[in-house]
């Protein structure tokens, strides 16, 4: 098996390809089957009954790993033929995917060269499930418009930051007298602040007096206004995401149907179009259909005059 | 009455059909009694003073469904004329809705057959609240989102599962000291994190400890952005499927308006789309009003030199 | 004064008339007051030390709306012309709006002519706040989106209405044997999965067993993706139906704008139709602006061959 | 270093001049460590162990920002050099941001010449954070949503105002004989209704009669339907903002590109533009790449009669 082999295998899995897409589904299968091991690890009864079982189990999990990375850092050179062979690994190396498959070994070898909190390290294996993240397409997506819309996400955080000083300073003066324990300080009654303005609610600490209900109320209504904000900025974030994306593969349609019908190049330029996008083969047809529906619509449309094709008005929105 | 008959009254009822309407509300309004009824018998009080109602009502339930479910099985062969009887009644029966109609009767039967856990049967019987499915077309169009942006909410219920990890892992090592009893182990203290990060927030178990608080205030602030990521997804899926169904509506008003006025062959044309897209009447009337106008003062925007139909600028967006 | 003056003093009230202005103030006020009074009222000790107060501000508050009701019946004759007046009243009469105001006096009256649950009535009065929505045009406007999504949500509650069967069942067969007095019966399973499902998480009721745990766990994330849908689709209608209404400006803009110039019955038009979308004079203002930049701009853009006003492309979102 | 150098430094602060950089980034950390002392000073250990060190600090973060808002004061001339310079003056002392300023320091002077509240005085030192709005672009295009929304979120706000009062009656009816301390009075009641409505949920007040539950059910549900709206309708105004903004930036880019390249005063244009709608170089690239394939495109589907540019339809969404 050549180092050409091992890189399509591991970095280029198809499902044309068996053994590279076993090799995937095996990985992905390790890595949930190890996070939930070390996630029962911490069940004190189970720890005792299993301790062998466990052991060898993370052991076995840290070897496939570790023969994961090496090979994947071997066959970096592939992806990278211009540069010299070690700058190649070394910028893998520093890639954020290759840096969470170190932290996902790691663990393992330190405990053999240093005593170290043996409690920390077994939790920080949990970490392992950022492994997860490689075989998400989606998740990339969800990661890029995180990203894009990141100045107005720190927005939205930044208004709930200030929002939950005014709540905190507020909910301190109306309340520390009645409650001195949860009320007593600015950073305690930050705890109440967060906890009401986020609509999570535990109910561990309320305010009592009816002034601290009403400045309570007050808080609860704009918190309402801002918890989900972030979460409906990603949403039109990868709303806008997904017609961008959308739209290009129309417009590669509509430019390819020009001429009446879809020859085999440009067929095969929209299918490469298609998966370098992510879009999904149900999405693309009905593109297609819209496409050629239109474009049939459009002769029938024709000027009668100069036979000009008639575009009409397109909907303002 | 002839099978062509039943098949149009059990599966394509019409408001115009008086007796097809009357059958269609008659079995909405038995699922319906019938899931209360259910409900109902598991109040220990009620099924020992209404034992007797209780299993004569199901069974003329169970009867009624019985009839139903041997109707359309029977009267399957209609929708498609070309398969012989026993394929098309096979892929009737295979068919998802007619699966839901299975479960609801099946219960009944297996008790005559097998002695089976008589609780489990009992609330078994609830799922005959998905026969309503079939009657909701609003509920299919959002089933038909939810698939569409399949890949977009996995991704979102992934970025949840490796936040609840990371949640569980940092509550476990924070506060698993303070409170054994329910932060003893991560899958203890994943109950925590699953509550907190969908801000459900029971506040049966809450962080104690400082350090606690602070991680749990990260989490918290976390799980805004994402807890109501999954519905803001579906609400923009649903809000862009509306949008293109009514630009259909909207090109064909407009293709028909082209010589300004809507002929008899061109409003029934609309008219059946109208109804194929799910489209209320009062939503349809409008986008034609709109087209109305635009066509109107498109003419009165000609181009004064030669007569051309100016578009002058669309808005982008 | 005429029926005619008192019919532009209350139906159709503006800043420059300034007693109708007055008189629309004063009317607000004194919903707000009264039903801050009503409130305070069921406060059993404010209620015996101000007995008398209440009462008399009561009694002005129905007299006062009592007048504002036969005023409106009287001049309603105004706003239809053509009819005979009491057809025209009995119209008006059957108005929801008018109905409400009916509501907000009825029970004083009521009160009189036969014996009533005092307390019934006495908190009935708090509806009077519904004769708020007469002065707010952004809140019909909302009203209205959520009639035109009307199918939309009844299929989001159907959802939720599904979810809930399914999550009292299976809460109450896995729980109903630890905890016998809150998951006893699927009724009673119910009050959880509702405060669940809607993430409010009172935390009076929660799954104590593991199994119960897991399923309220489950139950939780699914009521996540679910919970905050009727919302996103309200706002995603909304900003919907905003775009659709300063399209309508902008097109009155860009026709007026054609030959370079708003003249004074452009503007007119325009303006009255930016009155009847409810639209600020602030986005109105920003509307005319982009079209007057677009205008030049093409101005610009001119094919320098055949003089051709180049429209290039227009973005595809 | 004269009062335009002050002046570029303060309120034009760039990367290219090291020094702004330098004062900006000190600004920023001496407000944040300023709150976190404030509020860190509220802890009664903290306070009596760190007295004389809070004091200092504080004595210096005030004359800082004493001098800070002096210098800008002093250099507001800068800005509108028309107008006579107390005229200038005045107009920036009576600025939001500048008022900001002046509470951020005025508790520390009015404590030297009249006897106040001590605490409250603390307390309000924390609103100093509010000066971090100068700092973030962004937070002003949020600010700037919210008020182009403002009609809207009203409208959603006096829903859920007329959905309190609904509740807040009702819980009242059907719980005040089982639990007059918590339902005892409509504004007692308000409290649970306003936790309820905004999934909060703190559970120190739930229904316990099977009525109040039922009760308690119907308002939950329509609370989930009202909770996230305006946080809903500000995520779809943004998105629509952040539309109208990239819009504009790709009219530029078209515009120049119409000649088939951007020479240097475009370049520097569309730079200018950029900046001012505050697009990040990552976005104004990808329109940039966009309308670079769009126009290369179009050449490609060029008219073969006439060599017409042909524009075919456009997507109408």
């Amino acid at each position: 098996m050549t180092r050409r082999r091992i890189y399509h295998l591991l970095e280029q899995p198809s499902r044309a390809d068996r053994l590279s897409w076993f090799v995937e589904l095996a990985l992905i299968a390790l890595i949930i089957a190890s996070v939930v091991a070390v996630a029962l690890e911490t069940v004190p009864e189970l720890f005792i009954a299993w301790y062998r079982q466990f052991q060898t189990f993370d052991l076995l999990v840290t070897l496939v790993f570790t023969v994961e990375y090496a090979a994947r850092l071997w066959v970096s050179v592939e992806a990278a033929p211009d540069l010299p062979p070690w700058e190649a690994r070394l910028r893998h190396a520093l890639t954020p995917i290759a840096l969470i498959d170190l932290v996902a070994i790691l663990p393992f070898y330190l405990t053999l060269f240093m005593p170290l909190d043996f409690q920390m390290l077994r939790v920080l294996r949990l970490l392992r499930i950022y492994k997860l993240t490689r075989y998400s397409p989606a998740l990339s997506v969800l990661v890029g418009v995180i990203r894009e819309e990141s100045a107005t996400l720190l927005a939205a955080f930044s208004i709930l930051g200030i929002l939950l000083v005014f709540a905190s300073a507020g909910a301190y003066l109306v309340e520390h007298q009645a409650q001195p324990e949860a009320f007593g300080s600015v950073p305690a009654a930050m705890w109440w602040s967060l906890v009401t303005l986020t609509t999570v609610g535990y109910g561990d600490v309320t305010p009592i007096t009816p002034l601290g209900r009403l400045f309570g109320g007050v808080v609860t209504i704009l918190g309402v206004g801002m918890a989900a904000l972030p979460a409906g900025i990603i949403a039109s974030g990868l709303a806008d995401h997904l017609h961008r994306r959308r739209d290009l593969l129309r417009e590669e349609f509509r430019c390819a149907l020009e001429d009446g019908h879809l020859d085999l190049t440009e067929g095969r330029k929209i299918e490469e179009l298609r998966r370098q996008l992510g879009i999904s083969r149900d999405i693309a047809k009905s593109v297609y259909q819209e496409v050629r529906r239109r474009q049939s619509e459009k002769l029938s449309c024709r000027c009668p005059e100069c036979g000009h094709e008639f575009d009409a008005w397109k909907p303002g929105d």
